[in-house]
């Protein structure tokens, strides 16, 4: 089974029974409850640390957006990471989860003036400022406040990373960062705000990039702005140059190495002062997570065959709204004939479903099986859609379990609607 | 303003400014705050009385999918509505909200056991059992709890209901039902099965229909089935015909009232001596509710322009998912020059829109933009994505204010991740 250890080295088959880091997934199940969430800490730690041996100088800030999920983001923290925010929730849960201010760098389009005051009242390392209209609003606030706000410019390179469309970030008809060329201009601009320091320089080009090729590209643009920068006199102290490294969905995928990352910019970053900021989420949470779902019946209409599991759209979009592909085997694995069946979940629509026309080993009824490649924007998206309480998440590692989410009840969902 | 009429009667510009019943939305959005849903009683009860009158027999369920607010569902409920339900979630808010059991319709195609054990159990009105396996199951466990559970079939049709290919339901080559020409077949079988009660015929082809001629072919299918069940001595009470009407998303959209849909069915209906069941969701919740938003910054990319709000994707998913057209207009209105412009949100990611290309008027940072037609599978799709605390939601009725969901806090949307 060497096809499950690229996806997670903590995966394996038992006497045809699935474990992760010596847990059995099928006892998981049956203490949990279904649909769940199963974590792999080592997993984790692992690709933390090959972010820090690859870059060894640099800051690697965790993408929240990818698990925010508070013990793994505690985790992470423990081990030294930062967090790549982009919205005062996650302000908040990272500063819960113990990351301290000065390793939290602040994206996003469409910051509040409530979570820009908090943000600079929490005197985070830099905001990564998306347009000119956030520089003023965000040095008046600083103004305000009392405090200056550092802050990097996030930059639009303009190369295409070769990824799904929703998640391509950093070209030029995309709503994120102020265009490569015009940047100085918006340095210079913001020089001239007496409450903003200038400390960086922010781009971020796009998520689930398996051909590396295009960093290469972006961060060439963004050397040479630094340089010039530099030779102006501003003070670059930090050079943030995203995340967005892929990940291993499907049995072909090869996945890049943060390392592969490293050697690809290493002549590039060579003559570079600035401190390298680093934002990973997928590449770190992505393939430490599995959901287990339950199959509930099966149903063939005509040539047509249905695998109906218990996990919905609710629990895990991607499939429906990216057209994502997730890797789905059995929990117990047996010698039987093989089918090709649409799996879908409960919901009432058609783009209900977690894989189409896929082969898989004749499940029966009661069975369970594994999503893989579910730990980066699976929990994270869901919702309460079709009143589906939101599945349990546990975290193992080495043989033990600790329930890191509480399934959801009625009653919680219900809650913030008042009395009736 | 005709146009607006024509998405809902109660919406108006008063002096540039918009109302809705009588209410200012700008007021709302200063007293709750933005994301806002805000939702038009006398709509919701005009349209429910546009299906009965239309339907005078019939039993008219309310799709709860569309919204699960308690407050509308028992709003509803008080009208004589009854509740089609997909979930156990489900059923516990129609009890919740008043709707007795004997009015309420289960359908779905993943049931779990624990959620038939206590729609058995609630002796709701019909089980719309979607395959041979759920009515073994559903068998099993009504003879477990002593009681007999009443079901219809779920037979599909197979006709196109020309709609987004997420929401066709009625296909052969969608998971829901059973082919109809198996569907004798199926009644035979559940004939033989003691603890079932066989009481109905169930289908659904769609949703978010504009033209409604479909309809006239799926139900002349199942009036055959009909009667050529009660020939065979089948005691056939209740023809659910499932829900499906679309609603004006575009300004050129024309919507089917109820009675276009009775029209069009009367001479089909004549002869049918069972009790018509209709289960409309979007067509009463859709155009009742807005969602208000406020624009956070604007932005220009070379000749793109951004207008960057604080609702996102996980506010309102159906631009991103489906592509979905909302219409969207400043909630004061002003001469003054249009752009065009694509209004995004805060989340990070591409795929996070409200609109694309469309031209508005140059609205400012700080107003505030009403997103129409937002009422149904607007709240109920909506996720802690990016950590963000889901919009509050008002209820409103000539001039009078209610709050029907606060808005969440950071707190809650932790609180099932337990200490760390």
């Amino acid at each position: 089974m060497e096809l499950l250890k690229e996806y997670n080295p903590y995966l394996e088959y038992r006497d045809g029974e699935l474990f992760i880091e010596g847990v059995s997934l099928k006892e998981l199940a049956q203490t949990f409850g279904t649909p769940l969430y199963v974590y792999s800490s080592n997993f984790i730690k692992e690709r933390f640390e090959a972010y820090r041996k690859a870059f060894p100088d640099a800051l690697i800030c965790y993408a929240v957006k990818a698990n925010f999920n508070p013990h793994l983001v505690k985790l992470l923290g423990e081990l030294g990471a930062g967090a790549d925010i982009v919205s005062g929730g996650e302000l908040y849960l990272a500063k819960k989860a113990g990351i301290p201010p000065e390793r939290i760098v602040y994206a996003g389009v469409g910051k509040t003036e409530k979570e820009l005051t908090d943000a600079v009242d929490s005197e985070i390392l830099m905001f990564n400022v998306e347009s000119r209209q956030e520089l003023d609003v965000l040095n008046e606030i600083a103004g305000k406040l009392g405090k200056k706000a550092r802050i990097a410019i996030r930059v639009n390179p303009d190369v295409d990373p070769k990824t799904h469309p929703y998640i391509a970030t950093g070209m030029q008809k995309s709503k994120f960062g102020v265009d490569i060329r015009e940047a100085q201009k918006e340095y210079e601009y913001a020089s001239k705000l007496e409450n903003l320091e200038i400390v960086g320089i922010h781009c971020h080009i796009g998520s689930q990039i398996l051909d590396i090729s295009p960093y290469r590209e972006a961060v060439e643009k963004v050397v040479s702005l630094y340089e010039s920068l530099t030779q102006k006199g501003f003070d670059i102290k930090y050079l943030d140059i995203g995340g967005g490294l892929g990940i291993k969905y499907k049995p072909e995928d090869k996945e890049p190495a943060p390392q592969d990352l490293a050697d690809l910019l290493k002549d590039l970053l060579e003559n570079v002062k600035a401190k390298i900021i680093l934002e990973p989420g997928r590449s770190i949470m992505g393939n430490a997570g599995i959901l287990i779902t339950q199959v509930q019946f099966l149903k063939d209409k005509g040539s047509k065959h249905f695998i109906i599991v218990d996990a919905g759209m609710n629990d895990l979009i991607r499939p429906s709204i990216y057209n994502a592909y997730h890797h789905i085997i059995p929990v117990e694995t047996k010698e039987r004939k093989k089918v090709v069946a649409d799996i879908v979940g409960p919901i009432c629509e058609t783009g209900d479903f977690l894989a189409l026309d896929r082969e898989i080993e004749e499940v029966q009824r009661g069975e369970y099986l594994a999503v893989l490649s579910a730990g980066a924007y699976g929990f994270a998206m869901s919702s309460h859609y079709n009143m589906r309480p939101r599945a349990a998440e546990v975290l193992v590692e080495n043989g033990s379990v600790k329930l890191i989410r509480k399934r959801e009840n009625y009653d919680y969902i219900v809650e913030p609607s008042l009395d009736i």
